[in-house]
């Protein structure tokens, strides 16, 4: 039984575009720095944070190599492979070992109606065909399939799975599966949390880090619950949580009448990165819909509140 | 006000493999074949019964060149373009574009948490780049959002949309689109249920046709609802309808704690198919689970009563 | 095998009340007359469409039998048992039976997390505390749970239920019912459809009747349907229908964002019951909101074009 | 501002039958016994857990006339209050003042397709109704709507409610309305979390308590969780919190396949409670299935792993 290979603060990062909707790797670069020097123990890119499910597949080619180049070893990259079903994901995975990445992240087949004896053989059979880690990407919002609990750890147990990242927003299952790796002996099997807002808990209850979409705007508020955590600190691991909560109230500036909730979300967290200088420019791939002038202003008080502007 | 451009019974093909899931094309030309020998009046390649979600992008593309080269202009070849937004789709436009394909097939974007006025820019923009007619491809089962009936009909309106493939199963709301068409005078729209079980219904309601996936299996039979209804002889239609109807319970023979749904109908489409010499080779993409000798044999019980075999 | 005891048109008929939300059994009584002399084949108390989840015990008890006692057997009166387990409905049961109804509708279990078993359980322990005709009401919308099919056919087979309302929406699974029932030989068990706007469609296809909500505003349409069709005017049945799914928009005029789509429907039902004189008063139970000035001028002119005014 | 009335374990107390499935009001006041023994901080009866979706009138009358006969004020007693809509919920309220419940507990209208506007104005009819402290039950599970944040605080900020009931499932949403309620200065609006597993995080956020179902089978767990988070050992808290993860798994015994999770988990309960001499039956309400005798030894052997035996 070793220690997972993976722990702590891995943001999902978002991909600045230029305005005809290719990689603006430049700010891409300039982004990771910004995160690196925040501290964080990894990066996530092409996550659905990053718009993967916008992004045409050279595009998601040249996020991971660059995002792999610039980080050049000094904290894991992990590399999001989002296709509906097994020969998809295959060419993903490809393209994930030939830039480099250091484990690769991967969903539940979607578009088709699925069954847990399917999803097992979805990840089998990927498992075979690379010797990248592998983690399991729970996340029904996306994939409308929510990963069964025991599925993901007798995976675990074969080997199969490294880790999960569980976005799934049920947080009692995912309090069972730590409960059930610890009475299982799995520990090897890396666990994190895709939520924003209940990181402190989670570390308290067992999972190995975070993978906190609100990082991009952030990072330094995450490194911080990480360390203070580490520290012996709850009590000011949740006060920093408890800041990063009011944050989070960017993401529903945008009013659920005018726009999904998806591009609210990324369209605040690349506002901030922009405003913040971390990128040049904040567009959203189509069909997304932009903020208006207006959220943008509710946006830009909200970073002051917060002391990061 | 034109008559529709499409009409009639339009099958949406399954696809043939090799065991390394790779196309078959001899196989998918004879399949061909034998839709246009039962006077099908076109066909539809990379809707959801052809695996679509399975098939890496150049077996999609192998499948569209095939079947245009193949059906040589005799009817109307659709091409499903089903990713999970803008950017992707449009490469998918490119290459049914550049098949020659007659006409491409689009869904709400998925994934991603949509809205209706993303799922309105979503088809503009794919109306700007291509001068293919586009259908709504309305499949709540896959994509997870159902079509906004005032959206389609206002996007017929101007022009964007061509036509509309209804598999949504809300058929009270199919009728209003058809309803509410006649009241537009948008009759150049053209109107197609994607149910295999209500195809004399929907024609009598004023549909244009039918994309029925049970077509792969038996295209006389539906073919033969059409032309009994246009020949004004509903109880024939109705009759026929009802003996497909039986039929359909192919679909039903793999149970549900074994295997998806999706896997069960397309695995008995496929059987079917090769039982009846359409095509060499039943195997599925992965990770969909092949049927078992007892289903097999269930199934070809089924299309011997059905006077198949 | 004999005919089924219940067939035609049997309007889900609404509750009228007084401002204080007791029923206005005045208005209950004009009301069942002018669905009399329309020739309904049956009326349906205490369904959706009569605010029976809003009705306290004893104002439920009074519309049955005041419904009861005002048809004096001309038709047949289903009355509703609506609630959520097995003991609760049996006392509306009791009350049914007590005040003469000639049937009663049950709907599968609802606030609990049901199971097929439990349903089957359900129906059958009813069955054996009265000598009332059941019928399953199938109303996922309401209970959150669709009937399975082969759980009413096998019900039906046993002699549990006399008879299905669908209102499940789901037309292709309502036509396998009837297919099925010709093939098991369950002539007798009698089967409506719920919808307001596939009557036609749903006769055709063999179903014995149905019950419209719209059947409140308009119930001469509805009999003119069902009479087309045992006509042999199919087209005219088919016309008919048309001029119905227009009136229905009346259900859409008070939009989302501001009322319960509940609220919206039985709001206009029961303003044109008012306009056209068959009942005094169009409150409704709260908490549901009443339409405004705006929203009953449009109705008033939908009801006026339909030739209702 | 004043600290909240209500705060610590209060659990929902499972109701006891006689083999008709009346109350067994011997065994309850046993049950509220050994409840109040292990200290618990109130008991709230004809909650979910109570089979209060399976309780005709007179039964509900009965339990909550009972408890709060046998608790005599030593702790407070609240009382579900659940029903379908205003007027019937009304009827449950009058039951309750009468019985002399110290708080009542309303979930949002069920069965009817509600909207924000009316919960909003249900919530506030019922006020004007009773001089009990109300308490918003979010349990969408059951009434498949979850109640919007900004309505519960702004029901709390009006004095409309006194508390929350969440079991809801959504535990990122559950800190926001802890946040906000500080952020809004509502502290003297109770906030209890549902979850039987997530106890200890739910304090650490600043809940007031908990109402954990499985406080049936061993209130001594969830009275040291709090009393250990009082005391300033939040690890300790953790290390009976997650004993108490490993006994809950007694709800999953009997599978899915067989009967519903509620029967499951409830049968579990009471079965447990029977054991521990609690109470003397553990028959559930039709149209629940029981548990079998190999579910039963299973149960037993987890009740002795966990020392309750």
């Amino acid at each position: 039984m070793t220690a997972p290979k993976f722990a702590g603060i891995i943001p999902p990062l978002c991909t600045p575009f230029h305005d005809d909707f290719t990689v603006d790797t430049a700010s891409l670069r300039r982004h990771i720095e910004f995160q690196l020097d925040a501290g964080v123990h990894g990066i996530f890119v092409l996550g659905s944070s990053s718009e993967v499910a916008f992004l045409p597949d050279d595009q998601r080619r040249i996020t991971v190599e660059t995002a792999v180049d610039q980080v050049a070893g000094r904290v894991p990259v992990l590399a999001g492979c989002i296709d509906m079903t097994t020969l998809r994901v295959a060419e993903h995975v490809k393209t994930a070992e030939a830039a480099g990445a250091d484990a690769i992240v991967v969903t539940a087949p979607y578009y088709t109606r699925t069954h847990v004896a399917e999803i097992d053989r979805h990840f089998r059979l990927l498992y075979e065909r690379t010797s990248l880690p592998i983690f399991a990407y729970d996340i029904p919002m996306a994939v409308h399939t929510k990963l069964d609990r025991d599925l993901v750890l007798n995976l675990a147990a074969d080997g199969v799975l490294a880790g999960l990242k569980d976005s799934s927003g049920d947080e009692a299952g995912f309090r069972m599966v730590l409960q059930q790796r610890r009475e299982r002996g799995l520990e090897h099997f890396a666990v994190f949390t895709g939520s924003e807002l209940l990181v402190d808990a989670a570390l308290a209850q067992g999972a190995d880090g975070a993978v906190p979409g609100l990082g991009n705007v952030d990072p330094v508020g995450y490194v911080l619950i990480y360390d203070h955590f580490r520290g012996g600190n709850p009590q000011a691991a949740r006060r920093e949580q408890e800041r990063l909560l009011t944050l989070f109230s960017i993401t529903d500036v945008a009013p659920p009448n005018r726009m999904g909730r998806g591009s609210a979300a990324l369209g605040a967290f690349k506002a901030s990165m922009k405003m913040r200088g971390f990128i040049d420019n904040a567009v959203m791939a189509p069909p997304q819909l932009p903020l208006n002038d207006d959220e943008l202003l509710q946006i830009k008080g909200k970073l002051a509140e917060a002391g990061l502007l």
